[in-house]
């Protein structure tokens, strides 16, 4: 998730009313005490795994308006057959790795001709999809940063030489664009390969025997997505913003426990964020690793409020009762930051506005809802519910941690914030909940419901097939709220239509040549981002690969 | 001089008479002396003297039609306040080191904002003149390759950094266009240096009290356009072809003598010519250095004769009689070469055709006749007259070395040309050198028959006085042309017109801006391109760098 935008993030409604105070018996999380921990984390900073791949096939992209992202790939010739051409000024190709892969590019080059009387200009374009090797990246549209487009110019003064690029990309295809030899000589590619990363080392166990083709695909696509993801952190997107978010960091951690296992990463981030709150305490929505770390000055309420289940499933998954022990003042100290944004009508203060890029609010300034992308989306109904989800996990994270006394209100909490949303969302009409002023149907309205227990077991179910059926519904925008929207319809019992749902929207992707899964898919929109630039949208991002996770965690294979 | 063109050489004229075969008792030289050399020469390598230089101020071109390259420099703002900017994406600034410098720059920038959310792309621009950093290089115009026009698009993870680049560069001024950041950080750039490098260590005596200004001025300029282009060989130019040619080394080696004095380094590229000729002997016009020293596939016969002069220079100025030994085979190799080329009428048979690139004979295939970049120039009668210059120098060589035996037959082939340039050439009616069918007149022509002494002492000054008046005469078209016009008129003792010559042209680039001497300069043509585009001209040129030789070895000051 990028930040320097103004998209569909929601303001927290300032409230009136009066606001709960920290308990007196509190302790202030001494700055020595945060300190410490960023240290512990970059003491689990990983060695990256390397691997050495070669690119398998020359290809050329090829215009057609029924692929996706209106380009496919025309197979050319098999990749050994690039030390045949001797390129010249103005020829290009397109090498395609096979797969989507995260790493530096080595290549070697040599000269050729009567003598190399002047430097070598090469243009390297790196691709996750087609489109980025075949449309031109200038003028630059959007308002994300040019920047991020992989793109590089280099010029060499002496060949033969051997060039490992130190930037890493994301890639499957990388076009070689020769600008400038001179009339003397042209220049051969002798070799070309990826050095691939990951902090992945532990191998998925397979699915068993008979699981479907479509669903085997999907989940391989899922484990690749979250392998090239796992860096130094659980990235977003290795090829954008190459960042740990808190939102991304669950649902990647939910996977890696399924699969590619590390545990220590997970730690190490839970750690990076509780070492570099704001200084009240809210936790930074994402964190920055280099030079050294800090945190990102964006804040997610939503983000905030899952950290805590984000440590109850590290603590569950790994027996690591210690981190969470230590953890828990953080879990705690969100849930109490939170709950002071709870209005005197029991409903957390978050409009459904979603025109603002940052707003303050007296109880917690320059936070945002996010839940999802969609800008028309009315997310009051979603966050109420995602605060009560998280206090239902802090209960679960205070038993684990023997910290009871903490959340000995919490019941009381829930029920009033349960009582309220009833109140204020619940359309016993249509058996569906709303969310704002318009009383909006969406969603991510009936899947934050369902998971924080809201909705009755016997209503749940109802709503979330109601939805479905509504014209008007606010769909999901993202890979981030289908996750829950599946996971909601499995905790209901809707087996089949959570199946349907990865199939339809995971295998989607797949069908449309997803090597690995991306940001922003939406069936009906190809070309939709949220950056007003599909080049720029990232094709490898973490807040997709969740399908792994949810076929071992729900046995739907 | 890049040699990927087809412009202003001409070819050696086919000629069917007999050619004079070498000797029976000359030694070929071993292909293991030959690769002895070029180890010499390697060990001769020097190491480079490195400085720090910081920028001076920041400025802006401004364009100006009076200004010989259309553009002048308009002070803004010492150096010290670049530190004071904060960049974001569009901004750009021009910094000025005062002077021109050969090296590596160094930069150090951070990012200052909210947080640095996406990698920094930093464009930068490297001009020798205000023009370079003035007017875009794309689209490319002119026949000589892109990869030339200094400038490198670099993308910057993570800030703060200090970033050397790798590649050296020739310059005054650099453009830094901030292509992008995010919208949530600018980029400051705290520091920016250049080392600056040279193989240059003596320092010049000093001109006599009471020298103008104006020649001190171009003395200053002259010594720095030398300094800058000694680096690991005297380069041609360290901006563009940054390499070894036999042309301009003859003039470096003699401005160095006079001033900066590097003799190993002269000694060093006395070598690799000799290590490196082409199967029949022919020197190369050119070597490359890198990534291990060989020839340059360009055979230029002006180039070849003049070798010997250089290595005269060579033994006369350093006393190594040792070296001059060695060499004398080489030396006495490439006039029985050239001998081979003249035809039945005594004239060396280089024709006066301009269009061609590089010829076949069967005396000398695949060469050409230089002189100078003019397009018009008919060659012949100079060409004919650099061959009777180098049997003379030949001549003296062979007396320094001990070899009178080898050059026995000289003298006869002297005269002998002499007489048929006499015949061929002179028009005693207008007491004026000529060449070609069109009898074409020519400052070449006068000036290579006066220093070949073909032109007898009394003709020599009326000669050289007579072309200035002639209104069709061709002038010289490069600084290496007017350096030997120059010599001519010195030698000639037409001291006040070589003075006004040197004012009027050296002294011209001085009043126009130059401070290091230009590849190319018409007072009248002030865009004027052998290349069809100004920015790639090369204005830091070794052939530009003798007037502080002629001042200093003719006493002008």
């Amino acid at each position: 998730m990028p930040t320097d935008g103004e998209q569909s993030v929601v303001r927290a409604e300032q409230h009136t009313g009066p606001r709960p105070s920290l308990e007196s018996g509190e302790e202030v999380l001494a700055e020595v005490e945060r300190e410490r921990w960023v240290e512990r984390a970059e003491g689990l900073k990983p060695w990256l795994v390397e691997s050495q791949i070669d690119p398998v096939r020359l290809v050329a992209p090829v215009e057609n308006e029924s692929a996706h992202l209106r380009w496919r790939m025309e197979p050319l010739a098999p990749a050994a057959s690039l030390s045949q051409r001797l390129l010249r000024a103005g020829d290009s190709i397109v090498l395609d790795f096979g797969t989507h892969v995260v790493g530096y590019l080595s290549l070697s080059l040599r000269w050729e001709g009567q003598h190399m009387d002047a430097p070598t200009r090469v243009k390297m374009t790196f691709g996750e999809v087609p489109a980025e090797v075949a449309e031109p990246f200038d003028p630059h549209r959007g308002w994300l940063s040019r920047a991020w487009l992989q793109d590089e110019v280099i010029n060499i003064d002496v060949l033969p030489a051997t060039i490992r690029l130190p930037r890493r990309y994301a890639f499957r295809y990388v076009k070689l664009e020769v600008i400038a030899t001179s009339r003397n000589f042209g220049v051969r590619f002798d070799g070309i390969q990826a050095t691939v990363l990951t902090s992945a080392t532990a191998e998925p166990n397979p699915l068993p025997p008979g699981t479907a083709d479509w669903l085997r695909r999907v989940d391989e696509v899922s484990i690749r997505t979250l392998r090239n993801c796992m860096q130094t952190v659980f990235e977003d997107g290795p090829k954008r913003d190459r960042r740990l978010w808190i939102g991304d960091l669950r649902l990647q951690a939910l996977a890696s426990y399924a699969t590619l296992r590390n545990d220590d990463l997970v730690r190490r981030c839970l750690y990076l964020f509780a070492g570099l709150p704001r200084a009240d305490g809210l936790l930074a929505a994402c964190v920055f690793e280099e030079p050294s770390p800090y945190r990102g000055e964006v804040y997610i309420l939503d983000y905030a409020a899952l950290y805590g289940a984000t440590v109850l499933e590290y603590a569950r998954a790994t027996q690591d009762r210690d981190t969470a022990r230590t953890l828990w003042p953080v879990v705690r100290q969100q849930m109490d930051l939170l709950s002071r944004s709870i209005g005197p009508d029991g409903v957390f203060a978050a409009s459904g506005d979603a025109s603002a890029f940052a707003t303050a609010t007296d109880a917690l300034p320059q936070a945002w809802v996010f839940v999802d992308w969609s800008t028309a989306l009315d997310r009051t109904a979603a966050m109420h519910a995602i605060v009560v989800y998280s206090l239902r996990q802090a209960i679960e994270l205070a038993r684990v941690v023997g910290a009871e006394r903490d959340v000995a209100d919490y019941p009381q909490r829930i029920q009033a914030m349960t009582a309220a949303a009833r109140q204020a969302f619940w359309d016993s009409a249509r058996g569906i909940f709303t969310s704002g002023p318009q009383r909006q149907v969406s969603w991510a309205s009936q899947a934050w419901m369902v998971l924080s227990e809201i909705a009755a077991p016997d209503e749940a179910a109802a709503a979330l097939r109601a939805v479905g059926s509504w014209p008007d519904a606010i769909r999901a925008g993202t890979p981030y709220l289908y996750h829950y929207v599946v996971e909601a319809m499995l905790r209901s019992g809707l087996r089949a239509e959570a199946l349907d749902l990865i199939r339809s929207y995971w295998g989607g992707m797949v069908e449309a040549g997803a090597d690995t899964f991306w940001e922003v898919y939406d069936p009906w929109n190809a070309l939709l981002s949220p950056y007003d630039n599909v080049l720029i949208n990232s094709y490898c991002h973490a807040w997709s690969c969740t399908p792994t996770y949810l076929v071992r965690q729900y046995g739907l294979a």
